[in-house]
């Protein structure tokens, strides 16, 4: 904590969030390059996003397991693609218990591989599918370039890796994947996201196809927040999963990976943060409300803290994640400004006035000010937090979804597009050429995000070469 | 699954346990010697271990966080007695993104020296104080002879670090996680466990004193299940973590750490497993009941699985965990005995006549053929399967105490000592000193596993050398 001002988002975006993560201590930096101490309250956070993933995973008939964190380096090597992507960004184990390993070891930048020798052991027949194995873990990639919770060396997530008897199978898995993390980012996280395909050069190492949800950031910037790829036989060739199948005939398994990572965090903190800091959505925050026991006096004081502890037992009794905030030496108003840096969604502030008059005042932290105040009784105090963090959820969504309308264009040439990805979107018809795609990146830094799998409007033209393009795609700078 | 038998516990206890592992899915070997994979079936049991152990530790004010797998190698360097413990266990990343580390990175055997850096960056004044953090994590330690849970080079656990203003507030949180451990242990896992403190022998490498929950096998070895070490000011010391006092004064912190492993699970099948398979704890099996319906024709199926259906509905309301083996093709037979490896409390059979009856068939796990047999109506279900768990819970824990009992013994003398350990446990007087506990265990194999909180009969004379001992201690082999 301190008293110093945050710098707005106007006026360096990239400060405000570095600073926010280390004052809100939701983050902090490790002694290794690149790597990130998850603090309590940041931990805190990412355990209600677990929760709220693992319930939609158990839901759809998935189960959790455990595979190693290390993997021998040889077995990076047998997809192709995979080796390529993924070589570069290794952290390599050359040495265990004081001697040189004959072969050494990566860290897992992803399981995949180590994954598929799994199933190729544990699957025989049709009848040993699907498997559907979810896990959560942290996984090491040499990142050169980091921030913390979007780009770390290590980072947290949960990889999904499920084996099918075909290709349709997989490829609904891989849908259905997606539309979870729409669900949760929509629902829970109240983040507008774009479900949409990836251009094959966005394209996971080793996938067939990569489907993504695509986040406005409050920058106009976009951020990949969850990705779900059909890996189609590419694993199953390489480590030889394969079944029986009802024929008696051996046949190779189709298989899909999914993950959603910490960088989610990061999109939470920047869609939805002001220049006061952090605005949790109700739904996943650690603390849904605050409540501020104001008092001089030790009469006062006993007085207030009676009605507040009643409070808090009617909230907890209600499923309400509530914090008193009882620190001794700190003032009503570094309290309200502490919360409101850290995003807490409502702030009760409880004095000897509303003890008295048996009410309470309440302020929201989406609506700065006076505009955000009531006051309210006591009476049915937990029904009306119910309501009003219900209020609180749905008008930050409605918020940034406005704020993504108002940011996203439609440009009609090319000109205006260059305009268009300068401050948001651009959704654009493009050809799916390699080359058109390159050369929009060179020229305006902004790369094709995902073609949204809604589509609008039939065909068109390219936005940059005016050939005949099936799709519309996102455009944007990302992070 | 396969139809061989497994060995039974007298012919060969280690060969039963490792084969049962397997055979139950709950483990299996990973390509990396001494790793392991936790199948979908053994991590639900670890989930519920988690759970059981977070609610304990959330309610005794300690929050979760995540610190990085990677630490600079100088960190372990900075505690003397840590350096010497776990130097030779390490497994070490050389080479990151292509280029050799300027400085080596070790993955941590346990987060004592990234903890200590994170916490003298945090902490200022009394008013950070205490500080209590745990962390659901896998570490890595270059284990020589593995067997899968008790002893791999990746495990998994949870590791609490705390830090306090004082020796006294520190030896109070050492002692409340041992107690918890202690309450876990007994009360969910039904496993009867002995609290006591290590000699110096067995410390924690950097501790002042650990403490450990131990409980005996079913081959009567003894293994430890828990352990919670006080600090002191060694690893403050090493890592400067320092507050300022109420007068002002700059001092150093007590720290304390304390971690249960999936070694646990390990205890759970040797504590209650027996020729047939694991019998899991009805409070931590993955399944409480498994419903195996039992029909020829179609016809009979579909009444089967009609009432089948309702009464899974009836459980699952009652938060009961509940599964029906709808598999075709697999006799009711080979079920039962599927069921029975696997380690499901209580079994429900469901055939024609019982659903004419309006009855069920129940089969506890814990006791074998007709006796465990019982033919129960359909009416309140929820409530009788509720009672038949907590029974099962129960008797669990009443034989397993029984057992230790019969095999634990006070003997008189050196000679009857050494056919103690033989076959369980010897409370024994112990001088303390570590030249006897040595002599001791080259003699018989046999260590001094903690020397108990509850002693009782005043001093008496060392088994040994017949020296003045203040203490009993508990000697067994150990895994």
């Amino acid at each position: 904590m301190s008293d110093q001002k945050l710098p707005t988002r106007s006026e360096d975006f990239s400060e405000w969030y570095n600073q926010l993560v280390i004052r809100a201590e939701l983050a902090d930096y490790a002694p290794v390059r690149g790597c990130m101490i998850v603090r309590p309250y940041g931990w805190a956070l990412w355990e209600n996003i677990t929760a709220a993933l693992d319930k939609r995973f158990k839901a759809t008939g998935h189960v959790n397991a455990a595979f190693p964190l290390l993997i021998p380096r040889s077995f990076i090597d047998k997809e192709k693609s995979h080796v390529e992507g993924f070589s570069p960004e290794l952290a390599v184990v050359t040495i265990g218990g004081g001697e040189e390993l004959e072969e050494p070891l990566v860290i897992r930048p992803t399981s995949e591989t180590i994954i598929g020798y799994a199933y190729a052991k544990w699957i025989q027949s049709w009848r040993d599918l699907p498997v559907l194995i979810n896990q959560w873990n942290s996984v090491v990639r040499w990142e050169l370039r980091t921030k913390l919770f979007l780009r770390t060396l290590e980072f947290f997530w949960q990889e999904g890796h499920t084996a099918h008897a075909t290709n349709d199978e997989a490829e609904g898995e891989t849908r259905q994947m997606l539309d979870i993390y729409t669900d949760f980012a929509v629902n829970e996280a109240a983040v507008p996201v774009i479900p949409g395909r990836k251009s094959d050069s966005e394209r996971f190492a080793g996938a067939e196809r990569t489907y993504s949800i695509e986040a406005m950031m409050g920058d106009g910037k976009a951020l990949q927040a969850g990705t779900s790829h059909n890996l189609g036989q590419n694993f199953a060739k390489a480590f030889e999963i394969r079944y029986l199948d009802k024929n008696g005939e051996l046949q190779h398994c189709w298989t899909t990976s999914w993950g959603l990572s910490t960088r989610f965090i990061g999109a939470i903190i920047m869609v939805h943060g002001d220049d006061q800091g952090l605005i949790l959505p109700p739904r996943l925050a650690p603390f849904q409300l605050v409540i501020i026991p104001i008092y001089k006096t030790e009469d006062e004081k006993s007085g207030v803290m009676e009605v507040a502890t009643r409070i808090r037992s009617e909230l907890i009794a209600a499923d309400i994640r509530v914090k008193v905030d009882e620190r001794e030496g700190y003032s009503p108003g570094f309290k309200f400004n502490d919360w409101e840096m850290r995003g807490v969604p409502l702030r009760m502030e409880l004095g000897p006035k509303d003890v008295a008059k048996d009410s309470v005042v309440f302020a929201r932290r989406d609506r700065p000010g006076k505009e955000g105040k009531s006051f309210v009784s006591q009476q049915g105090i937990a029904a009306t937090v119910a309501d009003m963090l219900r209020e609180i959820q749905k008008s930050l969504f409605d918020r940034a979804l406005a704020f993504r309308e108002a940011n996203t264009q439609h440009p009609e040439n090319y000109a205006a597009f260059k305009t268009a990805v300068e401050k948001g979107f651009a959704r654009s018809y493009w050809c799916g050429r390699a080359e058109c795609e390159a050369r929009i990146k060179e020229e305006t830094k902004a790369t094709a995000r995902c073609i949204p799998l809604e589509q609008s409007g039939g065909p068109g033209k390219c936005i940059l070469c005016g050939e005949p393009a099936a799709d519309q795609a996102i455009f944007a700078k990302a992070y």
